[in-house]
């Protein structure tokens, strides 16, 4: 299958403690004070020991927060695990899926590694997205809600619509930035057996560094994904990462704060941004998506790394004038909003 | 994908403290107490961070450690993870494959799922296995040394022989237990760009529920192994998962210590399970393979599970007459050896 990959590329990842890391929507706050607690006690002397091959404990957990049972939740080694498993389990070669063209750029990676086609469906000129594209795709759909890079959101009954219009077909929804905006289409799933909502720790939860995502769905969907995933790798998760996201979601408290937090700050940002001429996408994500009418997006980009300061640049078509930038605390922010205040007013 | 699956059942996970737990090979002993205090520093502050993409760390120390560049290192979420995404780099549908018929059970839920037809290659009648069947294979090899569940063990010159024999093809040398044996193939590596070694920390690192598994070849093997991965899942080890590996790695003199006590436990075992009577394989592994000419190895098994004593039997073909089981501790041991003498005698 090597000649069928075209790999993704993450955000750079860098280790020098001075940069100011805005490029790729990682929280800014430590994980809740229980994970720690949590993972300490797993470390101790059970290591040797292979984890719950089938993490019913975490999925009570999830399944609990969510109202939804455990036979309703599937997890994995990160959502772009659980994604990968998701194509393998739902989309087919020979059958056209729809995703949007501007997207989280690993769909067409998954496709083209299984063989799936696909029809990149385009936004409209503000990069909001017609539902009625997506009714009736002959192998399914995959969307992320709200969009990335783009951080708008869709409603739920936009959702819903889709939805329905592909009783036949899986719909994804991929919801990994859903916590910063207003409702997850988890409510819908009750009602609908062709829907999947995945999510992820890696965002709300603080818990990139643990690589844990989930799917919730049908019972049929689920048992889908657990087949893959037997299929692959019995044992996906760690006994400290089940350990940590279990205390993860436990801490509803410290979660709900956290991201409070972080959406007060995006606000903040965003008008402050307006202030200086940057037309800002209305984001209900934990990142914003600007373009500025004078200054080029690679030339701000590679003027704010040269400040220390890392935002994530897409050279890519019909994007590569926007810059998007994570959310950090206030007082990243406040540095963030001075570098590109001088950066403007300098040049 | 999900109508070619057929999933791999791994031996029951229990959690009753009192039960003897025999039945997955994982080590008696915890990992160096080095790898606590790794992970415990890595818990601190950084979990909200994605981990290294690349995994330079933990691929220069296994590279230090074998003496090969990082080059030639792949590491991955457990050997499970790099064999499946082995599988779906080296093996082509159309292509048969060649491994033994006894073996680990997992190679046909691979090959199933990714399409490529195999031939299970039969072992002779004392469960050794002769090279020269594997010479020419359509679409490459996959073999355990020492090979699961026999535990039989064949030599660096048999494994060089094989590799010569397929030279357009690749020749995977699954080395999960290669610890507990004489020498591993991974000194073939320099001479040879068709061969890989794949290792794992869960058995003789004692890191079964971290799963850090890991690849060794020649750098274009490797190259391939990473597109794959880079095309499912950019982040696939957790960064405590990293830290405790590398620490594991670096505290050469007690894995030494560990590996020698487990292999000194299993030549008393396999001694004294000759004075009952028993037929045991000449293990190379952390695990015995037996059989008893009057006692059926099923009975055996359900008389140990009833007291609390569990060991893995295979309800197949071949095989269904014996009993695979895991050496533990010392005093471990002496319970089995007491219990199943036992059952022996009174019965």
């Amino acid at each position: 299958m090597v000649k069928r990959t075209d790999p993704y590329i993450p955000g750079e990842q860098v280790n020098d403690p001075t940069v100011l890391k805005l490029n790729t929507n990682e929280n800014p706050y430590p994980p809740s004070p229980k994970v720690l607690t949590a993972i300490r006690q797993e470390a101790e002397g059970k290591l040797q020991l292979y984890p719950s091959p089938t993490a019913d404990d975490l999925r009570e957990t999830i399944a609990s927060y969510f109202q939804l049972d455990k036979e309703e939740v599937f997890v994995g080694n990160g959502s772009d695990e659980v994604l990968a498993f998701s194509f393998m389990a739902f989309f087919e070669p020979g059958e056209k899926i729809r995703y949007p063209e501007i997207t989280y750029s690993f769909y067409p990676v998954y496709a083209k590694l299984f063989d799936i086609p696909f029809e990149e469906i385009p936004l409209e000129e503000d990069f909001s997205l017609s539902v009625e594209q997506y009714f009736g795709a002959e192998g399914g759909v995959i969307l992320p809600n709200p969009n990335a890079p783009t951080s708008l959101y869709i409603t739920i009954e936009q959702i819903e619509k889709i939805v329905q219009n592909n009783p036949e077909k899986v719909v994804i929804i991929d919801e990994a930035y859903i916590d910063f905006a207003s409702t997850s289409a988890v409510t819908l799933i009750p009602k609908y057996e062709n829907l999947l909502v995945i999510q992820t720790t890696s965002k709300s939860r603080s818990l990139a560094g643990l690589r844990v995502g989930y799917a919730l769905g049908n019972r049929s969907l689920i048992d889908a994904l657990i087949r893959i995933k037997d299929s692959m790798n019995s044992y996906t998760i760690d006994r400290l990462a089940l350990a940590g996201a279990k205390a993860a979601f436990e801490d509803v408290d410290y979660f709900e704060r956290m991201t409070a937090k972080i959406i007060s700050t995006r606000e903040k940002v965003k008008e402050r941004m307006a202030q200086l001429d940057f037309e800002v996408l209305p984001s209900e994500a934990n990142f914003i998506f600007v373009t500025h009418p004078i200054y080029s997006a690679q030339f701000l980009y590679e003027e704010l790394k040269r400040e220390g300061v890392l935002v994530r640049y897409f050279n890519a078509d019909l994007i590569d004038n926007h810059l998007r930038i994570t959310i950090g605390t206030e007082e990243e922010m406040e540095r963030f909003l001075d570098t590109i205040g001088k950066i403007i007013r300098i040049t």
